[in-house]
């Protein structure tokens, strides 16, 4: 057996394609975000500016985040040393679950390692409580959801994205008795888009059907109290499973559920991914519970971050550079082909000292190659700036299309 | 659609078996261990020693790993702010891989956000790199693995764990030509008994199949830096894929694979749960990088922790108490009840200010229920002595019976 020429075919196949990934080795700066040294295969150093991290609001070098970090490691070490029920529930693991069911205004909230495990360990135990669910899932969901729904092959209907007569189409077909669940995102991050949050309830209080809500790209950032976008549309009540990460906008890492004390206390009880892994380390956890805190109170720094967003948006538009805006903060820039994706990429980073990973299948879909922007608070007049020029002297230098490669 | 019953009837089938879980909120006492401080559900608080967690060498609180957890929060701050792939890659993770390569004599490591998204992703992405694969998974592996060998619907086969005959019948029974993989762990961590690796490996060998060692209770421990159980028998270069965790003998937190330098860039390139997901935080990568390093140098403290174990069990032998003795690190205790188990866990924990958790089905199999003691070289001879007079005396008291439990 030939493992090795399998994993040739494998690999070469990503090459040819053009979507082979590199790594590209940094370190941030901290006081000094988005700055940062690229470390060169070669060995050498140069500065960089951060264009795509998902540190959105620059949390992740906030004083009282890392005050929070320093003194929990003084205070109780590394690890936590165990799974959550042997040993690894901690008093600053109990307080971040207090804090983001509050901030959801849940009854309870789960920690997992990380939202990847929350949307999958969730996702796929609900089935096992729900017995015969049927999961109606946005086409575009993220990858963790999808692994998640098709882990134990229940039923799954997937309906275009965003597209509710397709939906309720898809709920009319089934059985009215059969237990069912809409699987949804708020902001979809490849192309910064929402979802109909509003309609999308609506139709599954007409089914009699649970609601499982992605906020990982919302959380921090959008609502008063960074209860993301259920929050600013003041529907977090009527949604039953809200999920985020601790791993963006809050800086940090680590995932989580929120939702009535019954549904967590089943998750909790029944889901391998959350029993069986060793808990987040106490320092993550109150370094992320620091985070969700102040950003509770903080709505000058989501105001700031949707200005930067704002006037990014409007100066790269006023090139004709063929940006998405469907009005969130995340700012694509199709470029339609994987190899000039990349190309653009490396220019990028190697002439103007701007770092920004090329975007390929299968993250997006083939012909949709694209930049992907993530301005935030730290990204300051003169880094947009450079950012802009850059792209606008690229753009002439490659002759690419402005304006009307939009899709 | 009555979701809420559904949820009571499936919370009220775990009270009913006596197998509800309730966590301990704990805070460990850093440069204490195994100290620690319970915080009751009625807010207040006992001194406590743990005697279940997997910090198995006490390594969570070791000032080299601390510094370099303070050091990468002051450099970097709180989290990496990315996916791998985009801007999450930073030099602490490829110090670390480096470390980890190293630790394993492969060409390569893979990080991961921990052992069981390490476990679920790669042998849930092998079957698309080798199509047609066919997995051997040993009964009793970890519930990471058999997520990951059941998530694609793919070939598998269980031999009856450590089962040598059975593992070759089932290897004679399939095509010659298909591509296998056999599965299975180093040491079993509910009962403390090792895998049988040489046997295995030549089995492999005969049948041409790959193996997937899961090391994740022996890195740190065995092997003369801590390489596992296959750097202690000269076998990690006759095994494909090793797995290890950052968050048990090495304190902090987090998983891999070591493997060919192939293997990793093909799983790195195609496993969602490694690309889809914000990766380790720098200082959780730093901690980890600087335990895997000083572990490479200290026999001492691995020797020490075997002595520890060996008195635990020596001591509890000699009062007749039904420990299961494999020769590993890990002492269970057979109580062969839910209800008694999860009593005597209650009891410690309040009269003698010891924490052992219940260890019920499904980590365990039903009728084996036991507490799980993981003596490290921090609990010394005032720890052990309070700990074995506590199981004497409770032994008594519930006229539990001595010796002829053990299975
Ligand atoms: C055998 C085995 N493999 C994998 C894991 C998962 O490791 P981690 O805690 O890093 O997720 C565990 C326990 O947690 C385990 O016991
Ligand atoms: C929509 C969505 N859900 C979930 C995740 C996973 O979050 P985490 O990084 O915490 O695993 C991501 C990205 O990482 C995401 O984009």
């Amino acid at each position: 057996m030939n493992f090795d020429a399998m994993l040739d075919t494998a690999i070469n196949s990503l090459h040819q394609e053009g979507r082979y990934r590199t790594f590209i080795d940094i370190a941030r700066d901290r006081g000094h975000f988005p700055h940062a040294r690229w470390s060169r295969p070669d060995g050498t150093e140069q500065p960089v500016t951060i264009w795509c991290g998902n540190d959105y609001l620059g949390m992740g070098q906030h004083p009282v985040v890392l005050a929070a970090m320093h003194e929990a490691v003084d205070a109780a070490g590394a690890g936590s040393g165990g799974t959550r029920n042997i040993s690894g529930t901690t008093i600053w693991h109990k307080e971040l679950e207090g804090e983001l069911a509050d901030l959801h205004g849940k009854e309870a909230a789960l920690l997992f390692t990380s939202a990847y495990i929350a949307n999958d360990a969730t996702l796929s135990t609900l089935p096992k409580l729900f017995p015969g669910l049927i999961i109606y899932s946005d086409a575009l969901n993220h990858a963790s959801m999808i692994e998640g729904i098709r882990r134990n092959g229940g039923a799954k209907r997937i309906f275009r994205h965003n597209d509710l007569a397709h939906l309720r189409e898809l709920l009319e077909a089934d059985d009215p008795s059969a237990p069912k669940l809409i699987a949804f995102e708020s902001v979809y991050s490849m192309d910064g888009d929402f979802g109909p949050l509003e309609e999308i309830v609506a139709l599954a209080e007409e089914f009699g059907a649970l609601t499982y809500l992605d906020e990982v790209h919302a959380v921090g950032m959008y609502g008063r109290r960074g209860g993301g976008l259920s929050e600013e549309l003041g529907l977090a009540g009527r949604i039953d499973i809200i999920n985020g990460t601790l791993g963006k906008a809050f800086g940090v890492m680590g995932g989580y559920i929120s939702a009535s004390g019954k549904m967590c206390d089943a998750i909790r009880s029944y889901a391998p991914g959350f029993i069986f892994t060793t808990s987040l380390p106490p320092a993550v956890a109150a370094g992320a519970a620091a985070s969700v805190k102040h950003l509770k109170e903080d709505q000058a720094l989501r105001d700031k971050h949707r200005t930067q967003a704002k006037i990014l948006k409007t100066r790269l538009k006023g090139l004709g550079l063929p940006i998405i805006d469907h009005g969130s903060h995340i700012v694509p820039l199709i470029v339609g082909d994987p190899v000039h994706t990349k190309r653009l990429s490396d220019m990028l980073l190697a002439d103007f000292g701007i770092y920004v990973q090329p975007i390929n299948f299968p993250t997006v879909p083939r012909g949709t190659e694209r930049l992907r922007f993530t301005p935030s608070p730290v990204h300051g007049p003169k880094e947009t700036d450079a950012l802009v020029k850059a792209l606008d002297s690229l753009w002439s230098h490659c002759a690419l299309n402005r304006i009307e490669l939009a899709g």
